[in-house]
């Protein structure tokens, strides 16, 4: 019980200390992008004021600058996060898992 | 009226396309770790099942294995996207932007 009580607060502050950064405030930009493409709009409604960072989070387009994507090349239909993802694995793994 | 009938299937249907693929699967997986390692308990709690998608995604060691990444190098307090992120903005932008 001891151990439960210190961690609470030490996740949290792990959070903030996230959302404080640069790249941590793209994170979350990421999968609130990922959510509204989606229209997953229950999460949509519980994650924002859960991180608590109504203010902070970018917009797709500035993720996108921010990640040297163009938005044209994106569709609308389609997270920018699938793209990333897509673009890491090309360039670390030459088809080598599956 | 008749645009918005049309639409919301069609959104439902490209999550589910995008779940279908391999990469798609590894984005809601990078999403769901990255509540984890927050204990963004109700975000969780929404998220799963509005994806609907407990079987098909990844854990943390998968993803981590199929993004070229050495789960021993991330810190278990930070999420793998916030790894993603960073390693995505050093490859594509040798410090132009601010």
């Amino acid at each position: 019980q001891d151990r439960l009580e210190n961690k609470t607060p030490l996740i949290n502050e792990n959070l903030k200390k996230c959302l404080s950064t640069k790249d941590g405030r793209l994170v979350a930009s990421l999968i609130l992008d990922f959510l509204q493409v989606f229209s997953l709009d229950f999460s949509l409604a519980v994650f924002q004021p859960e991180i608590n960072s109504l203010n902070g989070l970018d917009g797709r387009d500035l993720v996108c600058r921010e990640l040297g994507l163009s938005e044209s090349e994106l569709n609308r239909n389609s997270p920018v996060l699938l793209e990333l993802v897509r673009r890491s694995r090309q360039k670390d793994e030459p088809s080598v898992i599956n």
